[in-house]
């Protein structure tokens, strides 16, 4: 890949991705792929003011060796200098980016029940700092190529050539293919603001959606107290520090009301989840929990991932996406989320993002749950747009307006 | 590379290089170079009893741009989640791999005297706990091809090619290019001890060097209770286990007598120090001190290197390996000290190994010191051999003995 639109890419991640503060320390979380990449990236975060840019390999090969061969007390061990490591994060709160790359069968295999306990075990310790951290801090998810995702998306190109395609469609799907990536950037979510501010002057309370192509008829609701965002969410206490926390974005999205979600809902994509995917599943709510889930393939990771803990069954998130987004238009599967979920309409089981309260610095974590985000410590998006999805609004004085009619935008 | 003999150099790193026992811990440190065979090398340390494998990734190029970019302050810190884990690893000895694909002119154009005061600040936190796992777990320095060490040593090639030769090499050198590389340890080890109680039986208290082609003539003083050392050596309290702590090694070696060293003495192969390659140098000695150093390229590296402490201007070992190793006799110049020591006789600056003392487990590091044993951050082994060095070994009786002749050993 032509190195200058892959500074032009590092540049887009630290500035419009992090908008990095001067001397602000700054956490590289990435699979030791695309190593040339990585090298640009950490230039790119002290360019832009960076104090100390760290990085924290994933290495997924590694993490499927240990689940199979660590009894599962070793796996379920936070040792004290990890935590002591979570509380010097907590307390610095450094920018951090991931970078997505992985194989998305990369666990495929494993002995499931047992990973889960161990990172069930790991949650209490981690959990506290993660709520301590919530909605203080830059973060941004981007993707690079790896080599077993490449082959995944394009099982008939020799591996290099699949690579140089899917780095192709990665910075085109993320609007860094041009000339100017920032400024394109600041157009679209200029435009991702004003569908926001349409959505939030209806002053919604439930959402219906119905499809009859996939079978999807469901109804969720809504927080009286809460905001659709998309594109740049601010960071409270710093008025001028704006950032992107997904590179590519799409979506238009809040959080619903925990509890409030009946009938069923059919994926019309793989979900990547814990290195496997799941594959044509529905999952049927009924008080807002999800008590039926059926999967074509990995039920049993879907039935896993439901139980990690009390909010792993309820909803977190509700996002619209166009049936044309350019991602869709790519006609490509990613089996990957950042991409996929970009590509359709989703909701996400597990926690809820507290940001979409109005007004969310005033919140603790507690009091957010309390008005009705759910928690939990998965987030896992599924996709559920389809060319025939209606999507009807239920506003606070009963009107109802219609968001979504065939996959699409209603208005604007 | 045939996965099968990556496969027999993973397991003899595991078994001959660790000898990991049975619920031990083990860290690999590695550049994110290589992944499939690290993960062949995960599997082989798990499958030979490891409770748990960990891996700490070094990246070279973002070190330079960490030298580059942070403040003084910044890049001297030892941050208190590191120290606990420096205190963990103190407490539990894990074995411990290092993986060597490092830039060989890695580091080139950075600030030598910042990056050097950072390391020296580094070093006041993190020496109490090296001196406080000294000789008390298996460690193994092996290596791996990285892209820009092959382009340096086989700098006509494409860089896939050289990759593959440079595979084959380190293979080779290593004797794990055979049908059973562990079975060829056994007797090389053998080989090694033989040599070494040879030269233990001459009660030796001094080492005279002459070489007329290159100008060495010097001389050096041994501790009386010293030990010649090679091949395997035994992890003190365990008298099963045994471990090599380089692969490859030709050379037998002790510490020599801190302040006890007069001559000058010529490099015969570049050093790789930090980095960046010390070319054509010499050092001379006053009363066991390197007092003057000269060098043709990157001289200010050279006396960077001597001035780290106090330590870092004496010697630390004494080496010998014939000229006819097979290290050697592959012809080809690493640019890499692991194998560049094992072509040469050599002599090292910087901290002594206390595990050349007759029973060495009954002394703290600081008893070590007083017997003789130097003591410094720095252990940098730089090469001297050359087809006409003579050797003379001086014993405790005043009788001499011709060891070296012609670059070879005299005897057997």
């Amino acid at each position: 890949m032509d190195i200058k639109k892959l500074r032009n890419y590092a540049e887009l991640i630290a500035k419009t991705g992090l908008n990095i503060m001067p001397g602000q320390e700054v956490v590289i979380r990435t699979e030791p792929e695309q190593t040339e990449f990585i090298e640009l990236l950490i230039e790119e975060c002290y360019k832009a003011g960076a104090s100390n840019v760290s990085i924290e390999w994933r290495f997924m090969p590694a993490t499927k060796l240990d689940i199979t061969y660590q009894s599962e007390e070793k796996l379920s061990e936070v040792l004290k200098w990890q935590e002591e490591k979570l509380k010097y994060k907590a307390e610095t709160l450094p920018a951090s980016v991931y970078l997505d790359s992985d194989d998305p069968d990369g666990l495929t295999g494993i002995d499931n029940a047992k990973w889960a306990r161990a990172q069930q075990k790991r949650y209490e310790i981690i959990k506290p700092y993660n709520d301590k951290m919530e909605n203080r801090y830059q973060w941004c998810v981007a993707a690079v190529p790896g080599k077993k995702w490449a082959k995944k998306v394009f099982p008939e190109l020799p591996v290099e050539e699949g690579m140089e395609k899917l780095w192709e469609l990665i910075l085109k799907c993320s609007r860094a293919d041009g000339e100017a990536p920032m400024e394109a950037w600041k157009e679209h979510n200029d435009n991702l603001r004003r569908r926001c501010d349409w959505l939030n002057s209806l002053n919604l309370r439930r959402l219906i959606y119905k499809s009859e192509s996939t079978g999807t008829d469901f109804n969720v609701g809504l927080i009286p107290d809460m905001l659709f965002c998309g594109g740049d969410e601010e960071l409270p206490g710093h008025d001028d520090v704006r950032f992107n926390a997904n590179i590519p974005t799409e979506e238009v999205f809040t959080t619903p009301m925990r509890g409030d979600a009946e009938g069923i809902v059919y994926s019309t994509m793989p979900l990547s989840y814990n290195g496997m995917l799941i594959e044509n599943f529905s999952v049927r709510f009924e008080k807002g929990r999800a008590v039926e889930v059926k999967a074509e393939k990995n039920e049993e990771a879907l039935k896993t991932m439901i139980s990690m803990d009390e909010g792993a069954a309820m909803l977190g998130e509700c996002a619209l996406v166009p049936w044309e987004s350019p991602i869709r238009e790519s006609g490509v599967l990613f089996y990957s989320t950042l991409f996929d979920e970009n590509a359709s309409c989703h909701l996400a089981l597990g926690r809820g993002y507290s940001s979409c309260l109005k007004e969310f610095w005033k919140y603790s974590p507690e009091e957010a749950r309390e008005k009705g985000v759910n928690d939990s410590m998965n987030h896992e998006d599924f996709m559920i747009g389809a060319p025939d999805l209606s999507i009807i609004g239920v506003c606070e004085d009963g009107k109802q307006v219609q968001i979504f009619k065939d996959g699409r935008w209603a208005e604007m």
